[in-house]
């Protein structure tokens, strides 16, 4: 089969690759209709993540049709139609009984990361029954691929965990696709203001038509003061924080409402500095989360519910076999515009 | 009437002053016949808080005699005993609807800080219906003193924030005062392990004796690996800062488990570092709060049911003319092993 | 002035009535410039709550102007348009301390029941700073009438009661007035399926246009069957009761889904059958609830926001001096297809 | 090998039975090394369970050591001791997914009911990997049989369900096996007050010791009247109903306190009446449960940690060939005062 695999830092090639194959009763092998790329990706390229070796299949997003299941698995049978979670979760270990799947002992990420991934014709799914989901007919495909981790990630890491409420006030601060599901997913809640901050004034107007209530481009000066001027000077209920970099981080620290929440999507490579000596008494919490897809369930019913428009998030379009060219335009989203490619087989 | 009077930075006197009055009709006055002394008027001293300014009387903890009270006040009337709560509340505003009074527009901690405290023989207590609370019949007075400030302050910036459960593993670090009424105030969840974690092995005898299931001297090398040693090199569900500078914080960071909350209650002069770069995916969560005293009303009910013995924070006991001598105890704790001093009428 | 006057079972006059005055430094005297009249108006004049003595001035909801306060209310003045909260909380006691200001010990619903109500040119408000609420300039005064009862009630005993979340299933039993608020309320949470069920069509109907996913006639057979088949078999997440007999509670255990929650907001006059025998092993709950506006302040910025046209709930406007037609008007709903009828100064 | 097998409604009888085998990958097969005797069993025995047909082995409780595991079974191999939940759960459905186990779509409680159980020499337990716990070495395997069933029954569907928080006021309706369980655990959250109520003086005695902090005998007048003097007039926030009869229940809609939760753990054979024309405006909620077991790995730790004697529900002993006198003195629980009897393998 095909597959795109990581050579080592700076490095990728889409080359030939042995199919995968049951390795326990609990496997599924999947052959890949619709994949994507995702800012991790170009992570792991760079060299940022020793966990992912080189030698790997590329991927950890995707829908497809089963292929073949291992002897335990009874939820799904050769010839389904499946989406693929970015988490691999074993159900049973005590941090997926506490819906903690990101950390399940046996799973977690490590789809594309620690274990050949999904940009390939077939890729091998751990834990299938509790990591894949079965997809309707009729259901669009091209949708559900956004389900794999960008909109989970936004939900969970930035709307559930920032507890956005109805009538209350969100700060999202990085519109790129991370920062985006956080606002599609926030609206599911109906507060009274999504802020929307980035430097990029194309995303910017991006998210007005996502239904961001207002913008702020920090690079117009003080974008502390823009919110504090949208809030009543009392600051932000909710600030999610999609970038990954201190600069944006404390932005979030200087918006946030005496009892608001600092809720952390991005993922950092540097400490941060956090202001105690001021927030140590302005009863805030802040958190960090690896998304668990614990939400995909629920995700699966909006979507069927027709309540999120989930392929607004998608702007090109590639094959398979283009999909050198797809990570060029995925890399390059200044210039592109790219926000989610679909990667067709 | 005498009063203990902040003089400025370094200075402080015992001295004759005028008897407060009435201003509001939701004021009261009370005759105090218990105080006690608070770290935090430690740091007013010092000149740490510019919001208390010279000639302020000292003091937000108490129990007394209601004298008078305004003509909106229902709850209470003259002569009625009362604990008085460090935190003033007007029950209307927008924090104060969402039990969140420490933060109450008009109130908040204001107690010895913005307005004249209860270190004196008499205070002004604005909101009084809602900042006072009965004492029934039979109670201990001294044990009362202990819920005007450090038994909420420990209950609720770190045990409820911290959300202790049953069959947790729970880390204090700091064993002062306040790190000891987290100890007491998490029992009321029979947590599994309650760690406890400081510099003075005097003070982690008394956590022995108030209930920590160990303790940790990080003097003695490498307190992260005491801490995971002891919880199966998983870390805490909840680790409880009560000390307030960078070195401490940053080991809560090292010791939380993944899904962990670190609850701050220490008051931080700088800011610290925040290891987001390692912690940005451990779905854990860091809360700040200045106390709301919002639990004064639990406290109470657990205080009258016997189960717990708030009496064994206090280690000295002075008459009000003896203040300066109680101050010196309270000042020098290393030497003295002061934890909190009463100061009687 | 001229008031609204229940004389007794059967019986109301609109007649002259001596102005209000102020009895406590807490209380405001409002002028009414809007008010509208309550289903429980209905069972006051049928003689069903036998707490509401002849001679009382009816009606618990309106907005205003302040034309004198108490010397301790701090947060309005004369001339200030106000909101008028059904429930007067005094923001002090042991219930307004949690948040459950409808069982205020010196308050809770007690205007136009206990004490004189807004169907009058003023009305006495007690306990004022916690029980009104500021209008901005510009706010659609027709609109906020709908808060000071029925959006509130639909929303706390219906929707937040009902834990209603994204993607999931609700039915609402009961198409009135109040059925219809939690109707609108419960979109604030984006379910994937609002099925609202009733014996009248026309009001079916008006339940599809304001966002009912399903209709079921309960006329129409059997109204457990068509729900268990617009739910793939398991029954809904959340089923609102808004009748309050019988037939209609029982509805509601026959359709919740295993871990489901039956949330009352009828009125009830007689006891119901609860199934236990079926319903122990189901995991489900039941609540109760009298409105404790504790939502309002969260409702008011979604009003302002944008995200609900409250004023759809209104289909007659009178003039005070017809407050006897609009009665007529508003007890013959399934002739004049009434909802909320607005009667203005 | 040997099994206690039900013969149809007033049948029972100790005989040869074929030992189990492997079915699915997911199996194991424990040899039972001690088990216990349920009130459920009983209820089985008099035909009130038609799930549960002639030819069954009954039980559900127990701890043994594993004999064989399913090729997919990763968590345990042959040797291991484990203890047997009450409840099996795939890990992977729907339910499962929520930590509603008892709902499991292929499990839930089915041993001993709908598949054969643990009073037999050996026993098939499906979904071993998340349905068994390992005991660690030194454990106290009497009590951990405790947490098969009785524990984490009274602890969820009482406690848990019931929000017993420090503080509060809870009552206990039913002071047999399950009552005394929700008694242990109940105190895990430090309430203020117990109140056990009960017809039998001896079984009232046992709470005591257990840690009531007062006793009804409902045979003595008016409980209701017996627990408002208890509660200052208030009622309780927690009444848990562990009986199953109509008469306790309806006891506890009438001592619930605004606000209060009453948390059913009674089977009920029969309907109730609920009250409505009472509580619809009492703010309260009613909870039903089949126990999850979802709570076993917390009391797990709580059990090690010391903080709970669980053996002091076992009254009596017996061998396994004892098992028919076993039976005949749980049966007589008034006559032996039993209340959890133990028998070995």
């Amino acid at each position: 089969m095909k597959a795109l695999v990581y050579k080592g830092p700076g490095h990728k090639a889409y080359e030939d690759h042995e199919k995968p194959k049951i390795l326990a009763p609990t496997d599924a092998i999947i052959r890949v209709t619709k994949t994507t790329i995702c800012g991790t990706d170009l992570h792991i390229l760079k060299g940022d993540l020793p966990s992912c070796t080189p030698g790997r299949i590329l991927g950890h997003e995707g829908v497809g049709v089963v292929d073949e299941v291992g002897s335990a698995v009874t939820m799904f049978k050769a010839g389904d139609r499946v989406l693929i979670s970015c988490v691999s979760a074993c159900g049973r270990c005590v941090y997926c009984r506490q819906g903690m799947f990101s950390h399940c002992t046996t799973g977690g990420w490590i789809l594309g990361n620690t274990i050949d991934g999904t940009q390939a014709d077939f890729v091998r799914t751990p834990h299938a029954d509790s990591s894949l989901y079965p997809i309707r007919d009729g259901a669009d495909e091209e949708a559900l691929v956004m389900l794999s981790d960008i909109l989970p990630t936004g939900f969970e890491c930035g709307v559930l965990n920032g507890k956005v409420a109805p009538g209350a006030t969100v700060a999202i601060v990085g519109a790129g696709p991370v920062g985006l599901a956080a606002l599609l997913t926030a609206q599911f809640y109906s507060p009274a203001q999504i802020i929307m901050i980035d430097l990029d004034e194309g995303r910017l107007e991006i998210a007005k038509r996502f239904g961001a209530t207002a913008t702020v481009n920090s690079a117009d000066g003080d974008p502390q003061a823009r919110v504090m001027a949208l809030t009543d000077k009392v600051g932000v209920d909710t600030a999610i924080e999609a970038v990954g970099i201190p600069a944006t981080f404390e932005l979030c620290e200087q918006i946030i409402a005496p009892g608001g929440i600092i809720a952390n999507v991005g993922v950092h490579g540097v400490k941060v500095d956090l202001h105690l000596e001021t927030l140590w008494d302005r009863n805030i919490a802040i958190t960090t989360r690896l998304v668990d897809t614990a939400s995909t369930p629920m995700l699966l019913k909006i979507l069927h519910a027709g309540k999120i428009d989930a392929k607004k998030l998608i702007t090109h379009r590639f094959k398979f076999s283009q999909i050198l060219e797809a990570y060029e335009t995925f890399a390059n989203a200044a210039k592109t515009g790219a926000l989610k490619v679909i990667i067709e087989a």
